[in-house]
């Protein structure tokens, strides 16, 4: 029994970018724990990171399965001190609890999987604001789900950026990437009147689940009302709103909200969205709101993406989400 | 003889989506007619839509030849409802006339069939909106010039949203994509003060051609001028200048006219373009205005896209011009 | 009402390529009719073509629900006459049936789709030899159980052509794409010894797979034995034997059999695979064979693809076995 | 007026790669020469290289007239020495005359400069072997008959490698890829049966041109007769019949007659083709031929290559050619 | 001895695009100047280009080193007019002095002749303005160093467009692309007093970076703060403050400080950068003050750029220096 | 502490595929250990893999550097079994023990260290076959060096199968990939007439090579010889003339010795090489063989590889290898 006898070799590690061992930096993926098969303190994290590497629920082909691993490989390009802000996201404790577990061909399951996971880290780690990195639209309907079962107490209320309402027939489709927002609503998981949809694009979303929308008392606004009235006030105000009617407002990102320039790897990629800039501004502000208690992100197939520019964008929507929750935490 | 006894089936047909058949979103390509075998009531369609599948006639090498079936292809990807407006382009009726024919070997017939195919849409159709698909902006001096033999009397006026003057020397290129404003204007089909040309770009326009744009009488406006003011405003003078000196506007757009980022499948992607936030606001401006009877957008090669970002920008140019069309018949 | 009056033009066909119009040739997509709304007369059909858009049972993310459309496409790159046979495939009347019909989120309820499909064709077609375009390797059991179905008292057999043996636990995997040949032994469709399994590659097939295959009595061929022994000479074989034991004969085909270079659009796409000469002599030795009465081509994913190597090989692979079908009725 | 005072710089130079300045080595693009302004001995050269960027005459869309400068700019990666047989292509001396003048929009002009610069090059530089680099292959048409104008009494004999006959009806596609031998048959430049056409694939050949081929006593093989025969054994055969009948013979090398896999950059490419190997003895062997006079290779799309596998399999066919000159001179 | 004898051929040169030949434009790579071996008069030059293809130097994967070619390849898809400001380039005299010579192995040695090619520069075209097109950052380093050289009497300040600081411990990496910066601090070449920063983005930057850019004094603008105060704004000021401190401003813009977006093809691209449109109103702003003498733009990797947007991008920062430039001529 | 409480999760494992885990399939990523940080019992491993990822000192530009993790990443896609031979590499025990420390900017530095890790491999681990994966060509002298130092009295012999000599002169590259066989020679490590070097290609070798090969008494077999004889019959007789005079044989395979098709991910890939089949069959052949004691794998830029096909060829290259050695041991 000896130990390691290279001191010229770095150990074999997929994913620790050699050349940082030697550096100053603290980059993402160095900070973001994962977990070993010891026993571990886990009183101590603020962060709880899943991933849900499910797409057979999309209604168009979608590789949005391997997101959650492109995410973490992203990670590396990112340090966790935000200039801009001049705050290190290095103050808060964060670990990646991995990925739920995927049946091949039974979906149901998978989603039944997807609700106990959110059900088991508000049980296990209820002090953690838990990130998901989707998969498909779908697994929203499950998570909120699988928080509401922890917590039925509380009214949830939702804070959706996306192209689209997914309100689609759940008749029709089942629990797909079209329709978590009419599941959450039919399973009286949610109400309608708590869930307020920020980035509707035109062409993108048929008169009828507009009418839907409306007969359910959801509010919206399009990306171009929200572009004319100021991104940051739109979020403002939402909040606000929200936050006089609900416990817990929970944050979902779909990627496709993003205009196919800077989100040319979202199956749905279409004209007409919202840029970086104001993604980041929006997500960053939710998440200094002390009612958002979490947030996912979603519909981001890599396998579509172009120069990685989709992926990167999401990885940066998920640390300015936890810049605003540094603020926060700052504040209070 | 019997019927089609597959009830578990969807019969085949290569562009309409199979899942969509289930829902009630009307996408574009299933509101865009086509035409069969048999006979059709001609008289009630607002909108013929027209296929130039012709670049040979490009300076540099260029598939734009392949974007009439590539725009057909996308249309699945849009629906026909924009929610910005609150308007369903449903109300109008459109047909797919079809393409133009090409010869393999001879460039000048094939413009010959494209000026005898807007002559014959003018005699057939004289109530309907044509909007063509290119091919390169060599069609564009066809299309006028076939539109000028079915109405000699009218006095015909150009907007033109382009990053090149498009005014080379007819007797070294011949009716190319480079000379289609010179042609119209030596050929004493349009007049030099009747055009108005926005989006130039610096460093891709030589002195010399803003020296014929100038004895010409051509109006313009650079897309650094255009922004600085307003493409808005920019457009909308434009259009009220025409407005009092012609009896029509045909509307053309060279998509190269986009910045390299929002169009990077054009033959002459080049930095300093415009953004297609602006180029959607300025066609349906132009939409809206009662003298603008015709529409064409060229210059997309589908083989240099990426991510098919050029080819469904072009389809919400086509978009957002009907919306602006709707608008018009709305008011009128 | 009145006809088309547009000489100069083509009518609007996504599919029918323009230039052939004009041309002697008959190409694939002209030859194989599709079904309209009007009655038909189903008799005269020898070829009953058959898509299968379903990859949600695969292992590994896969886009092979979008084959069945590629291989469509990709038919008008072929002609229907076979230089190195003077064999025109012309002489038979095919027809595509379209796609079977696919649940988003229940992929039970597809399969059992897929499984009525085919029972269906040898109800109303059964004097036609059905092909089937994949979708991945799940739905050959789907297949085979429809064609038992219909025809309980025939014995089947299959010779299969796969760099795999498709034998994991279904227990485990459901009916995925990595278990149709167990799914087919354990539902008793097909008897293990009735199974030849051709092109298994080094590398790729766990040993215990290897102890599956052998207690349930499968023959087998790696691709090694098979490329020392003449590819000819081990179908020529395998068909003998199974020519001895069974009614029927089925023919899978899972493009991963090919070497990576050769069929890079596959999943598990892998190196030491078959090249497409070998495959391509292969199926014409198949379809030349009285007793082979069906065939599938499956797990090709078209957005993995480069340059359409795959899809084209794949459309070259059906056209083969149909060579092989013209020369068995010629002799017949 | 001085001399550049940089020691430590390299001059400009887009193609000359600077590493290659301090080696031994003599890369291809270092040994053909060029033109410069000033006078000229052009009295002792070998072998005489033309670039024909024409592609406007094909069938399907094709970037063709980009190949010139993409093999040009791909020698760079080849020597001059070829070591299998221990020949140094240097010991011939070779210029690159450059590229024939097209233009924009008439085809049929482009044609007629491209038969005048090979009449002109007979005038000019007798003495020299011209290689030509298409360029579709309507060129090969013009470039035989400009051979034919300079010595009108010789007997023209085309051994063809091609995928396809390239007899289709001139009167329906003029002077296009598809006809350029019907275009010298009917012309009366050569006869049909001094023609022999190698790698014929199935399915891309219709069965009415194979008709056409019989009735001008046009020999051929097919790529699967070819390979079962040998390759060699096939163009050697080919060229003793034509030894017999003609006086010269003209090499034409259409890149589509690879497989798919090892031509990828060809509008036509197709499965069951030619492997490199092959290609690289047929055209050396035919280099040996004291008869062979002339060479072109045409159909090259470098816009659809991969990884320049078809550009550099392009530059290694014309040395494997040049190769077998070599020989024959030793010989000589 | 006789001249080109080819009335009809275009002479070889890979570089100037035939069809312009023809016209009246000039483009870039017409007007800008190379060297021959010929004696030439060097006074008249306003503008030396130099090309480092060095970056070995680099902490992760580069190929900048292709960049000098990339850019110069792009020349030709620019003109030399620029229609925004009404100013033709061609009235500087420009000459391209070629590359700067590499070591294969020894990097310092590679350094040592980028730091002699800029004093050569100073002394031989002390009236010029030298552009550099790198290259890895590590390069300004060198550069800065060999001005210095031939005038250590100036004070030097650097206006740095960058995403990061590039002040990373240069005891770790040596004269890397990460610690050119570092490097002309600790060298004493220039003071940290003396540099600006602009555009650096959050989360790529370590705090300790941050911590030696305050303790140096270092004036820096994240991207977020120049867009609120405006870029024009903030590049204004900093040249003033500047202008009062030292003699000569140097300029390096690290493409990488472009949104991944606008510079996908560059090692560190990454979310939440500059526009275009930002860029190149900065460095027009820069050529216009008197201070600025030279200019670098360096870490574009050409080969993980997407459709030339990058390169493109590249060519137009440069030339939107040089209008500047151009400005400030005719100011004084 | 407690236990990790998520039974519906997968712990976070950038590497391990979640589904295999499942399955009874033991992959290669799941056969090959990694390094903790505990103590480990080093004795009983029969194979050390190393990772060198080093591509600076490439002549041409390569990312080599990246191919360790690239091959790693890929080893999920392959099983131990290989079904051809019937033979489970899971017999040997392996170790992945990491990657060479590089410098940034020294690389003399980096090829100390890997000259330092091959002689510390020898001395802690002399039980043990190492394997490395580079990296590019440069590597091999440092690790052929770096087990001479540990074993200074044995006569050291290489078996190189690569397109190249690889002898071009140290003095002006350095110790580059082009220079490796010169530098073992030069630096008295290994004897000319104890090198064999198989799969020289035409065309990449200067003559000047050959002569210094010829002087040296390297033995060499050009890919066209190899062909005509058969590669087994090649290798076999050139292992038995180096049993003659070496105590051990070093294998080095550099992938760009395969045809473009077959690696087109290497910086020279070149037409006219060997095919993946010929190369697992030699490497097989070699590991047979009692004397050959390391191997390496050089050359691979997996961001120029398409489709991972090079990546995938490079496992299974090893792999072969590996085959090869246990069918060396179970005949021991």
């Amino acid at each position: 029994m000896s130990h390691y006898p290279y001191p010229m070799l770095h150990k074999p590690n997929m994913i620790w970018s050699k050349q940082t061992e030697q550096t100053i930096d603290l980059k993402v993926h160095e900070w973001i724990e994962t977990i070993g098969d010891t026993e571990v303190d886990w009183s101590p994290y603020d962060v709880t990171i899943l991933g849900v590497p499910l797409s057979k629920s999309s209604i168009s082909t979608s590789a949005a399965s391997e997101n959650p691993d492109a995410m973490r490989q992203a990670w590396k390009s990112f340090g966790t001190y935000n200039l801009n802000e001049n705050i290190d996201l290095a103050a808060l404790k964060a670990v990646d609890l991995g990925d739920v577990k995927q049946h091949v061909t039974d979906i149901a399951s998978s989603h039944q999987n997807i609700e106990e996971a959110m059900a088991a880290i508000r049980s296990h780690h209820p002090h953690t604001l838990p990130i998901t990195m989707g998969g498909d639209h779908s697994i929203t309907a499950m998570l909120v789900k699988g928080w509401k079962k922890t917590h039925p107490e509380e009214t949830i209320g939702i804070l959706q950026i996306d192209s689209h309402f997914d309100l689609r027939d759940l008749k029709i489709f089942g629990p797909a990437n079209g329709t978590p927002i009419r599941n959450i609503i039919e399973s009286g998981t949610v109400k309608g009147e708590h869930i307020h949809t920020i980035g509707l694009h035109g062409f993108f979303n048929a008169k009828e689940l507009k009418d839907v929308a409306d007969q359910n008392g959801i509010r919206y606004t399009t990306m171009k009302q929200a572009r004319k009235e100021g991104i940051q006030q739109v979020i403002a105000h939402a909040l606000e709103q929200l936050n006089q009617q609900v416990d817990t407002i929970y944050l979902t990102v779909d990627m496709d909200v993003l205009d196919i320039v800077h989100g040319p790897g979202t199956p749905a990629a279409a004209p007409g969205g919202m840029y970086t800039e104001e993604l980041f501004d929006a997500v960053q502000l939710a998440g200094e709101h002390p009612k958002v208690k979490a947030m996912d992100i979603v519909c981001l197939d890599p396998r579509k993406d172009i120069a990685q520019i989709t992926v990167k964008n999401a990885v940066h929507t998920m640390l300015s989400f936890l810049t605003g929750y540094c603020k926060r935490r700052n504040k209070g």
